[in-house]
């Protein structure tokens, strides 16, 4: 089968593969819809390290093709969503409540990582039971994909933020797990969302997606303008969905004290991250820093997949680009150097 | 001034009292807008023992009349929503996290109980700068009215019912509270919501509000029908909106393992509620019970002004009836009768 | 192999049974120490249905005798305990942190309920790798046996008690989930427990592992009793230990507003548990009930195992008999009808 | 009356100091006990800033001289206990369960910050029925003066750190807070306690308060160390009780995914403080950061007081050296300059 792959740090293309085939818990899926995201970026360049004709992609839907002989409630032919990451259960992190750290720190993420992803025409699911989703009818495959990933990652920000009912939320950067971050924030029922971003048509998203207020750092002083919009107290929840120093440091400034900083964001870079000292309250003005990595799992995703055929959110608007598997090359390149304008990218098998 | 009162146990009527006047730390606030409550009728009946011209009512909005000479955060001429319950902040149960139990059990519910309510031309508000909030410009009053105690009561029902984004909710009935959890559950990103309720016109309002399907217990057998709503599952949070008996079994029975019964309901009659042994899971399926009074104080009244200015919901369709203050006997006869399809019921002042 | 077993509703005895195998995640233990439940004693008098010869019991722990192929951490020769408790961990339940409740209500519970249990010379452990923990050098067989159930459910009603530091606590009845209920209250920082309890010897018991004061229901009226203790105000936690419709009145009654009724009994007769309306504060009194099934897995048997490995505590007092697992027929017995002041009946094999 | 102060940055001394008034909800206080606290120290370093002749310390115990008019639960001649936090409970952070952070961040610290402290003959007490506490005949004055500050922030370190029963937990520094957060970890049931400290008298109290294990980070290295006694997997929870980026740096590291760095330290020196971004697992290992400032308030004193009266802990073997309040100079140059060993310096009045 075609899978395009990380060839080596920095190369990516297309090679040919076996078809995988499952153990007693597992499926093999049959890919129909994929999006390209930023983390494919930062394997290709280097960010977990070498990896050699690395299948990419972490989030997709199909159509189930083979099952382990251990598999109860997945068969042939099911049209199924997989999240991005698919925990192992058992583990001693899955039973503490953290499965996107089980089998080690962020060890529930398999795709592209440790295992070949799912740009490819058919791919691998450990514990199928746990970690498949059957997609209702009522909602296509060009929505279900943006839960294995967006949806996960940009609500976990907001729940991990502990947003009040009518509470007051800043999401910096509104890329699209910003974008759901906001999301999130409004499904949570925030009362005021500030959303920090300075590109026009992402503006224009985050308004869609539940923003109040639009702060532009590249003309505003960001700190100066959501305390004055706040009466001066900062906000109950910044969530960080960037993953820069300075903006998680500007998200530590702007939250009150006893409001949590949520963070979503990956940090590539530096030796540290650095919380500024006298905003924190010299580390006593009880300021939560929560952070994680998107929760997985066949619960997540029928919760998720829920919103969608409830008619709560539409992520669509977010897919500003769609190709077909065999236009993969440019494909990658329009999301990874940002072209046009782009939010995602689908990818139609 | 005028008081509409309690003049002994079933019996109401106007009375005139002289106005109040605030401790160092109390405003009196001149009344302009308020809605009649289904307690009222439970007080009036005797629900919490004999009173002597007690002035009703604990929903109300108005403008500051005198201050005393300890409040620091409002003056006269302020357009101010005060919470139906104003807690002693200092008392232990407020301490404790739990402001609507200070003084003693329902200690918090002062007006139209252990003081004068806010059916009169003016109302005394103790700890001022800790019970009222300033309404903002956009928020007309007789909608920021419904934060008292409709919007409060109702999103407790669903905040402790501990909703997880895209989890299953029901809510039994769909008065004025049971609408308003409907509206909190959404707020807090129910996917699917299930009303029960068996008036159209409250059918409809249920849906307005966000019941994605309607049950009707008169025809209908509301736990089959839940649970096929739900995969046999049971909903993750049932909401009693009621304050029966019969209903509250029912949220025990739709409820799944780990789920919970969040009551908002006041259950008026009998010695006991009762738990239905076998589908509480013999007191082993971790189904937690919730209860509460409804949340007041400042903070809780700024956050709900905040959804009323977010445009994130409009209570206001509730109102079927508006009287003006004279003729408050009528008023209370639709309201207490539940004449017309009554849900709640404006009084102008 | 010898296993005692159920005959059918009534009847106990040995019937010889073969080895059971292990399926590729499974594990079979050579049993070394069990302790005989109350709980056997329900299901033997049919309080789960008619069974037919199946084995009883499900606190063991013993020697890995075979393991599945696809289990890593664990290998014949292992001494290891297993929880009563042995949930599936893909489960929807456990991906929604209620292990226990995997596979249905209760569905964690699989030993000597729709499996063989424990009171045999080998038993069947369904995932190994999540359900076994091995024991500690520091730590006896008999010792280690009590983290199984006793440990794990005495400790969770105190845990979903939500116990503050210093806080006030009731353990009703001092069986021996209730004397692990107290010394986990202890262990939680509870500042004041009461213990409520008639029979001496479970008295002193009480008083070992921790109660401060013990209320003994045969001569005192325990909710004057307890208020009396606490200034009038009630307890922060009420544990009910003993699974009676008049212990859990009780608990509600002695609880205080926003405090939590935490429910380890189980509840085997009756249509109704009843909440007395009043004292539950007509269900507005911010009283939370939850409830819950002994919490099994590997991480929670390691935990409790540490708390033993670290001498804070010492469940062997409890064991008021031991017999040879040739000797089940008396030990039972002496169990099952409670003579000579039994708390825990240990067989060894 | 005399008041030992801090005449400017730098210098400490007597002064005469009128006998301070109570307004309505206040109380005076006639000292009887004190202790130095290293904040002392910091603010005669300019930490907080310049000051005139401010009254100095903040952990007092004493006896009711006069209250304002509307206190109600304390009279002249109550033995009392007052926080080392008072907090403004009506205020807007108290209501959203902050009342550390009461009229702005760390805004609860009044005494010796915004208001005279308490090494004087007398001190004013604000909203005294909500920030003072009767203690027990059994809890002698030495004793209960810890409850003010030690106890309450060290708890607060536990609490904060989110302990499972049996969890692993290192506490960095055994200076007074971090015995009384060890002494915390034990009481909310901690499997293994691992301090973090080089002084052996402080070793030696840290094993006295619970730690199973002692690190001494100058002869070994603290990361390698605690890994090896996790089994590699790093602690549950680790409390930083210093106030350093070298410790919050190491606390990070050691906690395993999904665990809390629980922050007890001050930080008083540098722009920032650092998170090592790889072993935070690029801001998605799930580890969060907690802080906070010692709690304050009736409730809380009045647990921490049964702490103290139910025997669970015995805070007094901290005190190293008493003076009379009229040796202060001495009695601060011994805590100022931590000569002969000292942990806390105890002032008799």
């Amino acid at each position: 089968m075609k899978a395009f792959v990380m060839k080596e740090i920095g190369h990516v293309g297309f090679v040919d593969k076996p078809l995988p085939r499952p153990g007693p818990l597992d499926a093999v899926v049959r890919t129909t819809n994929a999006l390209i995201c930023t983390s494919d970026s930062h394997t290709v360049k280097g960010g977990i390290g070498p990896r050699e004709n690395l299948t990419l992609g972490h989030e997709a839907v199909g159509v189930v093709h083979e099952t382990g002989d251990q598999v109860r409630g997945f068969q042939p032919g099911d049209r199924v969503l997989v999240g991005a990451i698919t925990p192992d259960w058992g583990d001693l992190a899955s039973q503490n409540g953290h499965p996107s750290q089980s089998g080690g720190p962020l060890g529930g993420f398999k795709f592209a990582n440790i295992k070949d992803g799912v740009f490819a025409e058919y791919f691998h699911v450990n514990e199928a039971d746990a970690n498949l989703a059957k997609i209702p009818d009522e909602v296509p495959d060009e929505m279900a994909v943006y839960c294995a990933d967006m949806l996960s990652t940009g609500f976990m920000g907001a729940e991990k933020g502990d947003i009040p009912i009518g509470g007051t939320v800043a999401v910096l950067a509104q890329g699209p797990v910003g974008l759901m971050a906001t999301a999130g924030a409004r499904l949570r029922g925030a009362g005021r969302i500030i959303g920090i971003e300075s590109v026009p048509s992402r503006q224009k998203l985050a308004r869609f997606y539940g923003a109040d207020e639009i702060v532009d750092f590249t003309t505003e002083d960001v700190v100066e303008r959501v305390l004055a919009l706040t009466d001066g107290q900062g906000v109950d929840t910044a969530i960080e969905a960037l993953g820069a120093d300075a903006t998680f440091q500007t998200a530590i400034k702007i939250t009150k004290p006893g409001g949590t900083v949520s963070n979503t964001g990956y940090y590539g870079e530096g030796e540290f991250v650095r919380i500024p000292r006298v905003e924190w309250g010299v580390g006593m003005a009880d300021k939560t820093i929560a952070t994680g990595l998107c929760p997985g799992g066949r619960l997540r995703m029928e919760r998720l997949l829920r919103v969608l055929a409830g008619k709560r959110l539409d992520p669509t608007p977010m897919t500003t680009h769609t190709f077909h598997f065999d236009e993969m090359e440019r494909a990658f390149e329009v999301s990874d150097k940002k072209l046009e304008d782009v939010v995602k990218v689908l990818i139609r098998f």
